[in-house]
């Protein structure tokens, strides 16, 4: 029940028991040993080579590899080895920035351990000399994470728009902030994990923002996907965020983040170095 | 001349160049291959085993691995090997915050690859809504990085002192702030690096503190380590940190971090992902 514990768990991951996903010959997933065989009925899609998974050469382009690839998530999720579809679009590339090879639905992309970016907003009150912070607790019917508590504004990145706009479109969508008041966002940084989780792989960079809002804001959700919204001070987020179960696994990277840039944790605190490490691995 | 290129100069490293240097079955250092000759003729000291360097089983507790590790680094301090012997003793242990296994002159660190710890200081002021920077320009007689630029503050952390109480000492012997302004100093987090250098590998961790500064602040230097300080607008640190050679490696890597964390950087910059990720090796 330490920061670190909660970091450790956001890395239990070992690539022995995985096998790379090629584009190309470039990595670009990893599907663990108990799910590739069943990728093996997909044989007009995929190459197995010893170790390694490869997407067939004749399955070129964008619109081929994806369409191949939504085929393949079909049938899984149709078998009940998908779930939680939320037909949303997920672009997988080489790397960040570059254009997409395919693109996937979003909740394809642990099965095959594609890598999934994420913005997550830490939205925070100066009340007084203190730092309150607003918590989010996820809808009860949301697929991943239900009931766990969140940031204040969070979503995934799917394709088609940049890093800021989806920002601003999730804080409208998720607390009702405005543009002009999401625009204040700052980008503080990324946290980055690599973890097995009951749906596959997570292999995730999250693009962390600090909003500072005013003191008479209250967030109202939007879309559905938050039950209720608190206004904690600092310290019991991070009396809360060292619990197991009680913020989101990834959730609480971002405020372990947040609490290290501002200072609430001393850099002689017992772990200080690993839990920074933690939050890049 | 990019803040990527900056990043990536701090990561010339590739692990089949160096032999690991064990005691007690723990790896504690690594020595390149072009060193590890010059360790052979201390064979009452390590033991050569395949592809590993092991500290001998008979070399127990810490004075006596302290003294025998010493007389190694004098000895190849007299053959031209080390060199800026500083009379600082540097604690190796097998992690941070634990008991230190041994200690050696700082200047040997590198040598034989023992992981580094350091403070760094952003000395930064408000003016307006701008922020600046104070620059420190290391003094010509430096045995590192002489007349490179520099935090206003940064130091090596030595045996026997904690991080905190480090950052107040050199606080006062490097820009003449003290203990009450020092105390100020906000934890923010660490940058690490491995990196291969004339003087071996630099395997380092550095604690990263945020000082804000009075307006009507100048600092003076006590110790003869810095030539001089400038007080920079944030937009020209920027500029001069992506230019190569201009700021020590690894202090470049210190305001690279300050300028992630203050949003100076878009995260839809191109190599944002890659410049985090470069900053915690």
């Amino acid at each position: 029940m330490t920061l670190l514990d909660r970091v450790r768990s956001c890395a239990d991951y070992n690539c022995e028991e995985f096998y790379p996903l090629l584009v190309d010959g470039n990595r670009v997933g990893q599907v663990s040993a108990r799910n590739v065989g069943n990728l093996t009925d997909f044989k007009s899609i995929f190459e197995f080579n010893r170790a390694e998974i490869h997407l067939r050469k004749n399955i070129r382009g964008f619109r081929h590899r994806s369409s191949a690839m939504r085929e393949v998530a079909e049938k899984l999720s149709s078998r009940g080895l998908i779930s939680g579809w939320r037909n949303e679009l997920y672009p997988v590339a080489h790397k960040f920035g570059v254009p997409a090879i395919f693109d996937i639905e979003r909740a394809a992309v642990p099965f095959f351990g594609f890598r999934g970016y994420g913005v997550h907003i830490n939205g925070w009150v100066k009340v007084g000399d203190d730092v309150h912070m607003w918590i989010g607790r996820r809808s009860y019917t949301k697929p991943t994470g239900a009931g766990e508590l969140d940031q204040i504004v969070a979503g995934g990145l799917p394709s088609g728009i940049n890093v800021m706009d989806n920002v601003i479109k999730e804080c409208q969508e998720e607390a009702n902030i405005d543009a002009l008041m999401a625009k204040q966002a700052v980008p503080v940084g990324t946290v980055s994990y690599k973890t097995k989780r009951k749906e596959g792989l997570r292999n995730d960079v999250l693009f962390n923002y600090d909003l500072c809002l005013p003191l008479d804001f209250k967030p109202i959700n939007m879309d559905g996907e938050v039950e209720e919204f608190m206004l904690w001070p600092i310290s019991k987020v991070l009396r809360e965020v060292a619990k197991e179960g009680v913020f989101k696994f990834n959730s609480a990277l971002v405020i372990i983040d947040f609490l290290v840039r501002h200072g609430f944790i001393e850099s002689d605190c017992p772990g200080y170095t690993e839990i920074i490490s933690g939050l890049h691995c």
